[in-house]
């Protein structure tokens, strides 16, 4: 499904798939809203998340917390459906635009999980200010038994 | 300018911006264009980068390639002027939102890095959609004299 990466002009210019997975075999992806097109997280893909997310067109990532592929929506019934997949000039990198209905994202359970700006006015004490007021699900009941994949 | 990592609700609840840095001591950044939104690349910052981008206003990445701090745009004259920064949930990577006027970011010459659509049809044989179909300026001439960044 991958091609080779041999040289630069055919990685930047060619039209053959060749990406480029890090010292850890991971890709980095950026997730947005095909409707609003927000950003709604970031997060890694290994060789097969990134086949099995072509192949079924659902998004499948690499959760670096539990160390095993993972069907996005598998727990909480948000499913991804993937409309488009770009790649950036070097193809190391992933940008998937998806529809989640009326779902969500983020494990804390607002849409995205980029809630909060960080004001860039001051430079010291910086705070912090949610832009989703409502979160969209309850975490503790969807992820019941589940652990927390957020890491000191 | 940045909270310790202590605790995880303060991480994923809190206003105060306690960004985490990989071993390598970066963080992912994703940057988008204020007006269309589109996302135009995706790089890294370590702590110096992401403090003189909040302090400028204008994003500084961390170029892997060069091994130094990346103002960007120092070189092709296409400053991104940061309008929002977000942090996601867990606070291990970024979204700025920044203006490039009608400047481009992409050092291959297209306004954004993701100028490629990877079809997800067929699963053999991919041949990408280029979705620029025009560069806005001329890498030959613009970066006469650096070496490509995109390594095999």
């Amino acid at each position: 499904m991958f091609k080779k990466r041999e040289n630069v002009a055919e990685i930047e210019e060619g039209n053959l798939l060749s990406p480029k997975f890090n010292n850890d075999g991971l890709i980095p992806v950026v997730t947005t809203c095909s409707k609003t097109k927000e950003i709604l997280m970031h997060g890694y893909m290994n060789v097969e998340a990134l086949k099995k997310t072509i192949e079924t067109k659902e998004a499948h990532y690499w959760s670096r917390s539990r160390k095993e592929i993972w069907h996005k929506g598998k727990t909480s019934g948000f499913i991804q459906k993937v409309k488009e997949i770009r790649i950036d000039d070097d193809q190391d990198s992933i940008w998937l635009s998806v529809d989640i209905g009326d779902g969500s994202s983020c494990h804390v359970g607002y849409k995205s999980c980029f809630y909060r700006s960080v004001p860039i006015k001051k430079k010291n004490k910086i705070k912090m200010i949610f832009k989703e007021k409502k979160k969209i699900f309850d975490p503790k009941k969807v992820y019941k038994g589940f652990s927390n994949p957020t890491k000191i």
